[in-house]
């Protein structure tokens, strides 16, 4: 700690609330430290849906103290009833005297009424201390409880040529140990993993979360139009993870009993030749799905794309050159005619992992 | 100057030969500081093939105060009599009492030779402060008198899905005024430019350095199998910087004299369909063209990879996607079977030219 400030405090909160991505599934992630007379006298963080929110587990650790000190919280305080009674009514009862917070929640059945019941009480407010890291550290819940859509994250690992495999298929591997845990931290993060059955049947993975520590695993979503996954491949047998089958309505009905007895979902999208991405997107909504990390193939990456489902681009670089015409490459769609025309990435950031280059960014879809 | 040690005057040393890259052609830069009783006294850097060396134009300026001083020099002082007097000798004469060196002269007439010289004279010699530092900065100059070939650095500027054009060909603007700055500054540092004759009929470029300030011409290396650079292009008829072709036996004799006419230089480098690009570098190296910064398409760049002719690689990706399965690639060659078999780029570095990422390094030809 440089200096003891509120940023200090709250980038303390916000680093309980970042350990926590992945266990909250589709509410925020929420960080809260109390403060009383130079001591942290509280901490906490909202652990699982359904149970208590960052400010009550910090307010039991204080106890009474509670009384005049300073909650520093990531996220607006609650104002309604939900799962577990209204927070920012408990900080209320809890004569907390000063309440800082990092962003408003974009839940609008939140947004702006937890801060006016806090100051309604007479409470102090200051509203936007590292409001930026805040809203990014949601951006996944926000996007959801706001457009009633899965987050999409997609993530491609290629060489610096843009192949994801050699022109033999050969991908073993791309990326560095580095790079894979980092993917794989990606994966305990994100509700779901989507890939298309071309991967499933190719590569036959597991989609698991493979830590040091022990990850959560994605619920595992397959792109099959013509529901050609293998009855016996991983993701169907193994039962570590919950798998859907995304597919058209010209699916073989008997192939899609096949598939229930084996306790997989199988949804329906549409009645085109391919999946429908939009109904998809819309259907796994519906079904709690908030988050997806999108480890596709070129041509469901550019499908993505096309449809304007994707939200954010991890995009991993290997620093090697492979060649081949035909090895695949990690975009693959029928592209724009003007240079003017392309996806932009902004608010990039990028990372080095031990010399594979991470680029980071939010596409903004020029040509709307 | 955060210490004041021998680094911080090496430092100086290498801003001043770093500043003259690209004005030394066959020439290695070099920089030199004399300091004495905590006062510069002397400061030079080699400014033109066949004009004084950094030390002697340091010693001009220290003069008679040169006697007892130390000067710090980013490479080796040399041994012999060649355009200009030995500068070991020099600093002999001047009785200078230290010397402190970054690094050693590639050179096989210097190396070492130098270093002895001075210690002979009873000099105190100290060698290898900044010293990677200063072997970098002379990285074209060390190739090519040890190899007798240029020093070939591949730039491509690409959208990260690897596209150096649309599949229309539009390729006005991919990389931002940032990037196109740097570019053109790595132009002004390179003795020539080579691009394939493709480049030349779709795009028409000038090939010159265009900068705020400016800049040196590298001379225009034309890699055109059957002679059909356009006779009216720019490239030709511009005369602000000199223009070789490379061709085959195969060209018809009298376009060769049509571009003689006009000042062109014509290459011949075997007798194959294609320019046969190891002849090419043999050939050019002999014309005294000591770094080629290569601009090429995909096929080119894959050639040249292939041929193991790329010493250094500067891949500068716009963050955008544009896709499209014909739009060109920054690589385009037959390509390896295994990903064990890639290029792998080694000390790697990266810059960020606002949102425009830079990736350089120096490929590992691993299927030796």
């Amino acid at each position: 700690m440089q200096q003891l400030n509120d940023e200090t405090y709250m980038r303390l909160a916000l680093q309980l609330a970042e350990a926590t991505k992945g266990q909250t599934t589709l509410n925020p992630v929420v960080g809260c430290i109390i403060v009383k007379k130079g001591r942290i006298i509280g901490m906490g963080a909202h652990l699982k849906m359904g149970t208590e929110h960052a400010e009550v587990q910090a307010l039991q650790m204080a106890g009474k103290d509670a009384e005049g000190s300073t909650a520093y919280v990531t996220l607006e305080p609650c104002s309604y009833y939900g799962k577990t009674p209204a927070c920012a009514e408990r900080l209320v009862k809890e004569k907390v005297s000063r309440v800082v917070i990092a962003c408003q929640d974009a839940n609008p059945q939140v947004s702006g009424h937890g801060i006016q019941i806090l100051k309604d009480a007479g409470i102090e407010v200051e509203v936007g201390v590292l409001e930026k890291h805040a809203i990014r550290l949601n951006e996944m819940f926000s996007k959801f409880i706001t457009k009633k859509m899965p987050f999409v994250t997609l993530k491609t690992a290629s060489t610096l040529d843009g192949k994801i495999a050699s022109k033999t298929g050969d991908s073993r591997w791309i990326t560095n140990e580095t790079s894979r845990e980092y993917i794989h931290t990606l994966r305990h993060q994100h509700q779901a993993i989507m890939v298309g059955v071309e991967t499933v049947i190719a590569d036959d993975p597991s989609l698991t979360t493979r830590l040091p520590v022990i990850g959560l695993h994605p619920i595992r979503i397959i792109v099959d139009s013509n529901l050609r996954t293998p009855l016996d491949s991983k993701a169907i047998q193994d039962k570590s993870a919950k798998t859907i089958l995304l597919t058209t309505e010209n699916a073989p009905c008997n192939t899609i009993d096949h598939f229930k007895q084996q306790g997989i979902s199988v949804i329906i999208c549409g009645n085109n030749k391919h999946v429908d991405l939009v109904i998809a997107m819309q259907q796994l909504a519906e079904q709690g799905v908030g988050s997806i990390l999108l480890e596709g193939g070129g041509r469901l990456n550019g499908a993505m794309l096309e449809a304007k489902l994707i939200d954010k681009i991890i995009l991993m670089y290997a620093p090697k050159i492979i060649g081949g015409e035909v090895a695949p490459a990690n975009f693959h769609f029928k592209g724009f005619e003007k240079m003017s025309e392309s996806i932009v990435l902004e608010n990039l950031v990028t990372h080095n992992f031990n010399n594979d280059i991470c680029i980071i960014g939010y596409p903004n879809y020029i040509s709307d």
